[in-house]
């Protein structure tokens, strides 16, 4: 039987940015319900944002381990099926490991975790129950990101030669963490945030796109880390050289002290026959560049232009702009899509078994300890 | 109580495009569910686009009398709270009107409806019953038209001198009502569309957007239609040079038959200290050029920067770019709050008493009228 | 033998704009030297201006007739080939009749003259003496102007529909003739400038532009001039709808009160196959839509995408931006290397045959006549 | 007395590229005349190109030395003042020793020579005759550059962080040094140009600009440069790391191999206090990003937004846009202005004593041979 599928969120209570942000997600397409929520580690806290939310009281719940025990003992009908984890890095770990213990599928924040060996942990925990789980990030979720991926995979770029990938912020260039700004306090708080700043909040997102629309891995790196505001205890700047498979090389570099930059994630690929460049900040063209033609603009909405995997995650038609949120609904609506088939036991169609995975993740967290420990030798090249 | 705001569908069916970005734009804040509709003229086809909505079979109804007739049946914790009609001009009056005797709000897509006798009509009947009714004219629902809008009301722009409003697009460009294409066929059909083509469905956007930023109403007007496309019943283009009231000159211009272009409304408005543009397919950024400051880019998210209006119609960070869902769930967010309120008999926060009205919809209509009247006649100017 | 043309120049002493324009403009390619002007009307400031230019003191003259008749005294060897006249409109009749009446050949800036009969008297000296005579309509000169023509003439675009051009500026937002600012003085002033202001000033450049890219004349107009500037004796604003020969429609909009404008002259045709759009202040760019195909932009420089007529009138290859005078110097270019022939008893290449000449000025003039006429009248439609 | 620089020209014969490129420049405002030349190793395609010039025959010479010797024995009245080099690499040396020793001052085309010894040899030779020596690093002689440079030396960013900056080009994607393509074939051959490629031809103008608009100087490096069109002898790619004076940090990164770039040179430089961006190919903005202000927009020709550098180094009202070769045309004047200056025993104006030394050329040649030897080092961090 058909029906929508059932989330409980941890975190994302009132005050937080990325939990709501979760929820539209989630709810854009209608293929999902918020039923139930742990939203934040004060139990009256938890307990308003529900209200808010229009949850019935006795879905809200005080913490995650209650919610999880509470939910797996409701009828089938009834229970969620799985969880969103939308909670600061350090709390990543915890409600993934005991959901996937207790039979829930799993949609987690990115960066993974707060260590390498929670990431390895996950991903035999998500091997071993075979559980659906998806990493939220979200700017694979772009139509014009897919187009990307697909013109390379089909070779219109020719073999590929430079990748440079940039994510600049301006955000953290004062010292936000001591103004009583949540966002930035626990993004700067080893404890929190792991053993990197900048680099696993948004470096993690410029390393995963490359990856994700090259094709290509990175197979080598060679980091420079910086921290500019005095004080500060991570990172909030890096610049990485990068050399990847195949003989194409690279450049990765993220920034929260880009002063006035706002959330400029882009990157530019060079192959032997073309060229393209795409921009998170006008998500809807993407520039493609030819050795012998005019530069054309491809636009989504623009089916016959476009390959199936940009269109299927396109809603409007051209010049009806998308964003942030619906590019994170991509994300939802395959893990929705893919969780509805495997709980009918269906093979979901090939164009939406695409979502970040837990693998996704585990490399996001090497990257993470690979530039950390690259920034701090003089070896001029690192082994991914 | 709180609780979501419950809304019946009339039309919006399995191919339609804009019932679905209604949907979308109605449950992305959580403000509303959809409990039941009326999806389509076809019974099976209602049916089947309910499923695919995962509503309950008993909540599908055959067409909008049924489901106006049984929802008014059922318990007052259970039925719906107001109708959205999204289906062609010429069938918004029906299931409006019905659903204002009936005592049910209304959300109708734009334009109003087919006649003026019609809009009159409703609006009457809107001021009777005393219920809630919203047009989507969703363009003005983006935070930088608000923050426009804002800017010139309290005086930023200095004495409004020049207005330049364009709607630009291209996809009739060919016969396109010749292939199937149901957008096309009932667009360009005078017995479903009413007496304008591109100037009833995007006209009136320019219109209700200009008059909505400058907070000026049009006096006089001198329009020039044509219908390039051979065969084609209604216009597909569209020039007129506009009067405002307090001196301000104007050009308003809507076209389908654009080559290339998508969807491109964009406004200017020069006053004596400062000029702003705004572009819907770059809807983030409001250009503002000063008398002797430098050109300043206003964007969304920058909250030290903006209005409250325009902050409250925004819901993530500078650099995530927000888009035409959004602007649209801004429609529906206002209203759902309203509408809460009213029902729980409270005032709503003037901020979010701000979505376009019956007397919007009136207003477009009769531009519609005397534009089509203008283009036929000699004479040079003709009063709004 | 092959040598450079020589010019004189009347007007465009120290402080004026124009004038170090058009000195640039001549000087750049190498074809012209200048070799002897009147500069001022005040005798002692057109030396002092002579004298900044390293002119000789005996070829630096107090009035354009000392000029005209000196010069004519020198031998061939060594008098000038031409005048350059670039001083405010009233003072262009004077001394074009007299250059063409005593054999030189005139370049002069626009609009042509101060009044239709001035106009047309100077169209009868120029047929009567075979004397070239080039206007500066300096925006055509522009390669993707060129490239955009070229385009249109072989139906790449194919039947034209729509067509809108637009010149707003900023400069006289605020009443600037009253501040001692010259370039605005003779502009606002009817005495100097003629029956209109901003469309006698940038509105003919518009109406240019258009029917040269386009290929199309303008048959009818609509017109609603302004004076927004309290005081102001001439128009600072205008709005025009045309209808062009063929079946083309398109507006026409020109504006000194654009608050914070630069000077964003730039045209967009659409037509049944193709649209393009051009910008003066990115000017090596050519937008081009298509019917099915992705948005293009051609770029100066790219030879491979070009006509030969747009690579004619590039200098450096792609990516190395030209502007402003550059184009005006296409325009010198032309004239020069047409003149040479001319004096060699030689034909010129056709692809530089092309400037603008007495027609073209002839042409603005009556379009500034019949838009004022048009401004003022009740009637709907005048025609050209 | 005033009179005009006399300029002779070494290279730029028939078919070269920068030698007309220079002689546009120096002709363009009037400052210098072209008075002789040696165009050609080619004697008769010199006599060719000087006809081309309108030069006389008897200063048309078969090869630099005679030009130097022949010009010297000229009376000072009719004598060049100075010579420009305009060869490839390799033939930049000899005649710009050859001037400095017989007493004329140079300008010579970038980068400054073949090797190290010529530049310091060079340098040496400037210092010991006092001559005035210009480099042709002609992008900083764009107005918003000096913009910049004057923004952060008066401190409006603040203490800088990060200068990221750029050089993408796509031209030799291909092995176009097979195609007989003369441009391509000398870049790429170690005979002509030296021991680096990409990183010689536009990495030194990368570097230079960093430097020239931060004040700060490169202090060390990691270089990974890349060939990447198979068979190519050179470098047509490098990705740098860099770290500055004071703490700052940087990237760099040069390519001819980024296939459909065209000439995209741009900076963009962090600060405490706010960020701004330049791109070349958009060359009359400055675009400036503040901590809490709006962005920003400069652009030339607004007076009152900017500093007397960079308003001196323009010369068209706002929205008239100026390109390559004004900016190349400054570096000209500026150095036609100081040499007429010193001629006349006078102390130019600070605000024209602004161009590229033989120092910066040393700088340059220091570059190149550091970031070949980084790039082929495992030591991770070079001192420049």
């Amino acid at each position: 039987m058909q029906r929508k599928m059932r989330m409980g969120m941890v975190g994302g209570g009132q005050g937080a940015f990325i939990g709501a942000v979760h929820r539209m997600a989630a709810a854009l397409d209608g293929h999902i319900e918020l039923v139930c929520g742990a939203f934040s580690s004060d139990p009256e806290r938890s307990k308003a944002s529900g209200a808010d939310l229009f949850l019935p009281a006795d879905r809200v719940y005080s913490n995650y381990e209650e919610m999880i025990q509470k939910e797996k003992e409701l009828p089938e009908g009834e229970r969620m099926d799985f969880i969103s984890i939308v909670t600061p890095n350090h709390v990543h770990f915890g409600p993934a490991k005991m959901a996937l213990e207790n039979g829930f599928a799993v949609v987690c924040d990115k960066p993974l975790c707060f260590s390498m060996e929670e990431a390895l942990e996950l991903e035999q925990l998500v091997t071993k129950t075979g559980l659906l789980f998806a990493l939220t990030h979200n700017y694979t979720g772009y139509p014009m990101v897919k187009q990307a991926r697909m013109m390379i995979r089909n070779g219109e770029l020719g073999k590929l030669r430079k990748i440079v990938v940039e994510y600049p912020q301006g955000w953290l260039s004062t010292k936000a963490e001591d103004t009583n700004y949540k966002q930035a306090e626990w993004r700067t708080d080893p404890a929190r945030s792991g053993i990197a700043g900048a680099m696993g909040d948004i470096g993690t997102h410029a390393e995963n796109l490359a990856e994700y629309i090259t094709g290509l891995k990175i197979k080598e790196m060679c980091a420079d880390l910086s921290t500019f505001v005095e004080g500060r205890r991570l990172d909030d700047d890096g610049n990485v050289l990068l050399r990847f498979e195949q003989g194409a090389k690279g450049i990765l570099h993220a920034s929260q002290i880009s002063t006035g930059e706002e959330n400029d994630l882009n990157i530019r690929v060079y192959g032997e026959k073309a060229g393209l460049a795409w921009r998170q900040m006008e998500p809807n063209s993407l520039v493609v560049t030819w050795l012998d033609k005019p530069k054309e603009i491809l636009r989504t909405g623009f089916t016959s232009n476009l390959y199936p995997e940009a269109i299927a995650h396109t809603r409007v038609p051209g010049g009806h702009p998308e964003g942030y949120i619906e590019a994170f609904a991509n994300i939802y609506r395959n893990f929705a899509i893919c969780l509805r088939a495997r709980l009918a036991g269906k093979t979901p169609d090939l164009i939406h078994q695409d979502f970040p995975t837990v693998q996704d993740g585990v490399r996001g967290m090497q990257f993470v300890n690979r530039v950390v420990e690259s920034s701090a030798t003089e070896q001029k090249w690192l082994a991914f």
